[in-house]
């Protein structure tokens, strides 16, 4: 049993759900030397969430941001509004879709659904380049 | 330490929460072998979920169905739609429940609390057999 | 690699979200034994969460709790209500947030982002003191 951490920083999104398999594999090469495993994926920041979803038509994340906001926004009795009105809304679908996912590694692959794809949750406006904090524990090949 | 990973398929289930603690710990006998450790799982569909609540009473899972349905149905921005109502709907319920949950073991057995017990959260009308894959790291009994 | 798990319980708070990550730390000295690590805490309840937010304006604990219960009260339809109207919500907010957060150990120290703080979702309005399970899965370091 091994343990590997690694930080790394995802370009820069607008708000919205962007697909972020491609980004996040490319950033970690070690996960290829994993017979077993699982990645713990950890993003470092409160206005900003990681999630798992179709990886296919693009519609489904514009449909997220929609509803996200229809549900979440300009509620009138918000009080922490200090940075805009994209303030308090990025703090609570930060909590509700998590600041972490777990995804199991098999023979030196992401074991996803065909369909399962993550997602980064960029909350605000200008969320900038956000941290993922990966950290991977199991099994290495034997060399 | 070791590391163990094992799919398996759940039955099939009709929209909605279902209390599937058993149906879990019967295809994983592997978790009484462990003094302690922590199950990762992890569901492999975009439209379906995983989560953990009251173990006793049904009217929960109907109650958290019929929220759902309340907060989530019949959106007229949704785009996604090319499957039917339950289609969209079940993308975002998925990310708002999550594709996987993390139960600790201990003494070879899951660690939930005395109402704790595992939810497939089923957001399809006909969503077929669900494929599970449960990762369990953790330090074996001596034997 | 080492396995290390400690059951614990909160102070009793009252309806609301608090910032207990210093609380966490306290009972958690193992922590600073761990080179690189991960932590699952798991909380042993339906019906209060876990999740990670802003660790530095209430304002921000007070409005979360303010829109949940703006979103999830009082719908006609609950049935799960024999122990009031907290009963139902609080199960509901307990599958939304979660009931386990996983963070990076690095260096003997919680991995958190500089405004990152773990945050106890109490959801009944007479809680008691809640039970929380953690697990660190790590590297210690070489004594």
């Amino acid at each position: 049993m091994e343990i590997l951490q690694k930080e790394f920083e995802l370009k820069s999104y607008k708000r919205g759900f962007h697909l972020i398999t491609d980004e996040v594999i490319q950033n970690l090469d070690e996960i290829s030397k994993f017979e077993v495993g699982v990645l713990n994926l950890f993003i470092k920041h409160t206005s900003a969430s990681l999630t798992i979803n179709e990886n296919c038509d693009s519609s489904v994340r514009s449909d997220m941001e929609n509803f996200v906001n229809d549900i979440v926004s300009n509620k009138n009795y918000f009080t922490h509004t200090y940075e805009g009105e994209d303030d308090m809304p990025s703090h609570i679908k930060s909590s509700v879709f998590g600041s972490s996912i777990t995804i199991p590694i098999t023979k030196g692959q992401l074991n996803l659904g065909t369909w399962q794809g993550i997602y980064l949750g960029e909350h605000r406006d200008f969320g900038g380049n956000r941290k993922l904090l990966a950290t991977i524990t199991g099994k290495k090949y034997n060399l």
